[in-house]
């Protein structure tokens, strides 16, 4: 949980999750290190047994240096720098990909190219507020579907419920403008209710804005998807097409890493609040002529009673014109300085406008008589009837589906943001935190555009039908935060916290109210969705957090023992179990070695794999597992043949399982002696292509698969490569220690698996 | 390619495949052992070294003996013996399986518990010719069916076509004497068309033999369904679901490893020879009742002209009815002694029975009138003139449902048979050698079941459909045997073989000709179908020798060099590339090597790592790829509180890449000094659940992949347990050397995975 005062801004970065180093943890590793010394020796040594340069200086004038494809640059003493070349995989495939994601991507950036954009109020208004602005697309539209479900007579109850609704859009505003000021480092719903409430809210709140954001880029796409059928109508069966070519466009411009500010993404915001305005005054002109006398709507019937019940249904649909508020507050870093109180003005500037957009649209549906319907939508009949059909009408219409793509934009670079904060804390996979070769969350925007895609297409597209799922986390975020802020002033007490305590509580009794309105009316519409998928995110970030954390207690160094007695025999208790050795971090004379080889018979890889075993100067036993008994003769004549330089065991197994029982018998031999470091060391043929891997056992693989869960078990291959040995296979090894064998073609250090033989 | 003279039986083991130790070989591998002996030195102060006893004897009265679980036997020094419990994994989902595999396979059997089945002539012949005869199930029907195409007038070409394929079955028996005789051992198509015309003509054999058995297993199946849903027509639309079941339960049935001998196999093939007997008799005499005077046939419109081409397919389709008679010369293994002569015999009676119940069932239908009709076999039809709907009605058709069941059981124990020696020839996968732990080969039995199945769904379970693809691969194997024969007697000269190789000679031409014929005739009816996947699976054995012929060349043992100078440097090249080292022999002296440990943080699983490595004794490089620049310093603190005991190069990506840069920074260091064996030290982190794996990097499994085509590699994987570790974390280590630390709840040594934490 992040602390609220510091002034530096929020680094997205993957070392944010890096625990600082305490004194306490220091001392241990100072510990741990002074039992080092004694076994290890003097570093100097080390050094000079190196037969290699680690920083890739060519010892020799006429050799050429290691980093002639201009992979490393050479740092300091003990640093190298990879470059471009050395980041991407070696094989075909990574480097086709690599050059297909720059194409479609553009190269990779380093990460010294992150920079913390800061942008003009006049820039800053528009980028943050698209999302809340756009929401008057289809907040109004929202509330009038269910309205209309009452028949004629409860369309008069429309304007009452937009009045409501601006009351609430004026709290909310308000408690916002209280957290810019108390989170200048920037204030999410999730870092204030963690902050203010504890872990558990935060988490709520959390979910609540991730449900929120996907249902934004669904909602957003699908409503300016709408915004484009209702003026070309041929293309109304082509929705879901659109919508999600679309959705795969936002991704991969947010791959891209696009830049978020500049007057390209300033302008769709303004675009459409121009569109709003002349729409807005051009019917009130109508209205006026008419002497503001409204035009009756068509005649509907009742579908069911015009009580509360559907005023409040109503009101909960509308409710979604106030997602996005919170863009703001989450943005700050981005302001100029003083960024706080630009924040805050620019805040209350799209409050302003946003009651402006809402209250006018809402009061020119009611004076036009316009109702829902499913073909077009109702900013479209607005259009209409103030433009009818010339360039006005297009304007309006082209505008409010670019601002609904840039609405939709803004949930992309939100939703890798909260999950890289998730991840900072532990909440959430740790691969969140990384950042792709363009500076973008990869794994976050991915995860966005599929959730969203797939909402998409299993809603038919429709905003309709997604509406219901979309305020209950709006609003359970809202008033999380809210209720965070509350907490916030009552413990900190600062200046003026009275004034901004009462804001902040009535936005969040406010938002509770409607939180628990939406939720109630909408349960059996959808919103029994959110309330068994919140609980569910919650459980998983919860039990991600408790991995992390026991992961984090388990791997953390430890004070060594004291007097540790080197290789004293444990005495064997009267139980058939002993203790599991902790894998704890020995120093290297303190490991108890035992090498055990499996041989399956006495060919190359194997004897190499022998040999590197021989000569890691370990107590070593070779093991061949037999499935045929008859088999056993020929291969005792081969070992004695070559020698019987190392003890061998024979593990005769009748019931032809080759792995299983040379899994059991590391175990029959770790029994004997549980603190032994045993060191499997196994031979693997890789062949150069992948039809042939099924013709060999792969038995490498089995047996790590079979080991893995063995404590104290160190599992060594040792490779032997087909395509780089069968090429010299009839004559003698050539050694490179042979200098006269060196006139054979030369190999292409690229890829061996990619040499054809 | 088996010698075709020796009198031991073909032994049927994984052995089979192992390479005879020739004296170069021995004589090489002394010449590397003798290398080593300055490198290794004494066995004996191995043998000390160990700090276990590999024959698993307790060292100490009150200690358990590891094998208390009765999970090995001690035999000779230097061998234990893994009982059934050491054959299965340790997992529960291993333990699961193979309790599941008990109840529906049977317990495991020992390898000792394979026994060559001896059977008398009277169950020999049921046993070997059940598909043989079970064709007449379906041949005169397959007949009938392509002469109807040419109206009524075309069925009195039916009794000339029955004739001479009663002469083919004649020569072709005759020619198959002389193969008994001459592999006494056994002489399937593959490896008599092997021995005698060599490799290529011995895949084509194995492919048309392998086509054949499928094939066999497909319409044997589908006319036994047919046979059912004749008597029972209700059944007529779940003919595919019952087929299919069929086949699981020949599939079930032969993995449980069923003996073949014994009366429950001859019996189906009594009764149906005791039923069509009956039916021959029993319509011959109502015939004669008639003085021989035909039925007229139900007048049926020519759907095109009853020429020669006609007659040709209808005589190709009707070929069919040979399909199974090489069983005998397969299996003469199985006969009691002398076994070539009684093969013989039974197959001179298979033969006559064979003719007698073909021309008997083709002489009835055409006295009786029958043609073939979709709802009802011909055989049923027949069975209706002669028994009305009585219980010798049922008996036939449960007798004719039965054999072919068997029928399609002799394909089951024929083909794994026949991939067995592809196997042992390196001519398919090693795979197909292993037995199962009920002594039947697995792979080959659902490779079989699999194909046929996936065969018969395909073609909607008709008999009819298959026909066409059925008797081109059949007569390919018995022309190229047969020729085989005819150059075997070419090159043996064996007494009296001028009478045998005219023999073989008819047989062979006869056989030609029918393969062409029924190819040309059927070609566009399914036969191109074999036609373009009988040089396809050739292709792809020939591949797969190709393939294990360069890797037995590439692993073999070579002579080592005389005089190898150790440690010198490589003089470098003008050109860039430097030549690779062959992975050969080295002795252990011989090898050069270098440890490089990526190290992410300095956390327990990591500095275990560390001091694993630096346990070797190697020359010892830590790496740190740092992602992100502001995280050096802190690890480089954390580097040098622990003491800065070892090499440290820190490699900065500023492309934010993990893997690749090391990949490329391993290569660059060797780069330097080619000959280098590198072992690359990691750790990994082993988490209890699966749910838990995306959570965290594993970069490990990244690195290993992204270092397989490196040449001299070693990956070394230190494996770092949660579930086992995490249970005393807040304690100090507890070392098993310190005996005062064992009260700790003792940990199941089963499975740490399995333990919950």
């Amino acid at each position: 949980v992040s602390s609220s005062d510091a002034e530096s801004p929020i680094v997205l970065a993957p070392s944010a999750a890096a625990r600082p180093i305490g004194a306490k943890e220091l001392r241990v590793l100072g510990e741990v290190g002074s039992h080092w010394s004694d076994a290890v020796g003097e570093r100097g040594d080390w050094v000079d047994a190196l037969p290699v340069d680690p920083g890739l200086v060519p010892r020799h004038p006429r050799e050429l240096s290691p980093t002639r494809f201009g992979r490393f640059a050479r740092l300091d003493p003990g640093q190298v720098e990879a470059s471009v070349a050395a980041s991407v995989g070696e094989s075909l495939a990574a480097q086709v990909a690599h050059r297909l994601r720059g194409l479609v991507l553009g190269p990779p950036l380093a990460s010294t190219a992150v920079v913390q954009e800061r942008m003009r109020k006049l820039i800053a208004l528009p980028v943050l507020s698209s999302d809340a602005l756009s929401s008057v697309a289809y907040g109004p539209e929202a509330l009038m579907v269910v309205l209309v479900l009452g028949g004629s007579g409860a369309l008069g109850l429309s304007l009452p419920i937009a009045a409501a609704l601006v009351v609430l859009m004026i709290a909310v505003g308000l408690s916002y403008r209280q957290t810019v000021r108390a989170y200048p480092r920037g204030g999410g719903s999730y870092i204030v209710a963690s902050d203010g409430l504890g872990h558990l809210p935060g988490l709520f709140a959390a979910a609540g804005l991730m449900l929120d954001y996907i249902l934004t880029v669904a909602v957003s796409v699908a409503s300016g998807v709408a915004a484009v059928t209702s003026a070309v109508p041929s293309l109304h069966d082509e929705a879901v097409p659109i919508g999600l070519a679309v959705i795969a466009l936002l991704l991969a411009g947010n791959l891209r890493g696009v830049r978020q500010s500049g007057f390209m993404f300033a302008a769709p915001t303004y675009l459409f609040l121009v569109a709003m305005l002349a729409l807005i005054v051009t019917g009130l002109f109508d209205a006026a002529g008419r002497g503001f006398e409204p035009s009756p709507a068509p005649a509907i019937p009742a579908a069911e009673g015009a009580g509360l019940f559907l005023a409040l249904r109503a009101f909960g649909s509308g409710a979604t014109a106030m997602t996005g508020i919170e863009a703001i507050s989450d943005g700050i870093p981005a302001f100029r300085s003083v960024e706080w109180r630009n924040a805050r003005t620019t805040l209350t500037v799209m409050i302003t406008l946003l009651v402006a957009t809402f209250a006018g649209t809402m009061l020119l549906v009611h004076l036009e008589g316009v109702v829902p319907v499913s073909s077009e939508t109702m900013l479209s009949q607005l259009g209409h009837h103030a433009f009818g059909t010339g360039p006005m009408y297009v304007y309006l219409q082209v505008a409010t589906a670019l601002v609904l793509l840039f609405a939709a934009n803004t949930a992309f670079s939100d939703f890798p943001r909260l999950l890289f904060f998730l991840a900072r804390d532990s909440n959430a996979p740790h691969a969140f935190l990384h950042m792709g070769d363009r500076l973008a969350f990869t794994h976050g925007l991915t995860l966005l555009a599929v959730v969203a895609g797939v909402l998409f297409v299993g809603f038919g597209g429709s905003t309709e039908a997604l509406i219901p799922l979309f305020a209950v986390g709006v609003f359970l975020a809202f008033t999380l935060s809210q209720a965070g802020m509350v907490a916030h002033w009552l413990r900190t007490r600062k200046r003026g916290w009275r004034r901004s305590l009462t804001f902040n509580a009535v936005g969040c009794a406010l938002s509770a109210l409607v939180f628990l309105v939406v939720g109630a009316t909408k349960f059996t519409e959808g919103a029994w969705v959110v309330a068994l998928l919140i609980p569910s995110i919650v459980l998983m970030l919860l039990a991600t957090h408790r991995h992390y954390g026991r992961v984090r207690k388990a791997t953390a160094l430890r004070t060594p023992p004291r007097n540790p007695k080197r290789g004293a025999i444990v005495p064997h208790g009267a139980g058939a179990r002993q203790p599991l050795v902790a894998e704890a971090e020995e120093a290297p004379d303190q490991l108890q070695p035992l090498c055990v080889v499996p041989v399956s018979e006495l060919d190359l890889p194997n004897l190499r794999a022998l040999a590197y075993a021989a000569s890691l100067r370990q107590p070593t036993l070779a093991v061949h597992v037999c499935p045929d008994p008859q088999d056993t003769e020929r291969f005792l004549a081969e070992w004695k043949a070559w020698g019987d330089h190392l003890p061998l065991e024979i593990i005769s197994s009748p019931y032809r399982a080759l792995v299983p029982p040379l899994a059991h018998y590391i175990r029959a031999l770790r029994s004997q002696k549980p603190e032994l470091t045993i060191t499997v060391v196994m031979s693997d043929l890789e062949v150069p292509h992948l039809w042939q891997r099924p013709l060999h056992e792969r038995s490498g693989e089995r047996i790590r698969r079979a080991l893995r869960s063995e404590p104290n078990t160190v599992i060594t291959v040792v490779p032997f490569h087909l395509a780089s040995t069968s090429v010299g296979a009839d004559g003698p090894p050539r050694h490179a220690a042979d200098g006269t064998q060196k006139s054979r073609p030369p190999a292409d250090d690229r890829d061996p698996a990619l040499v054809d033989y």
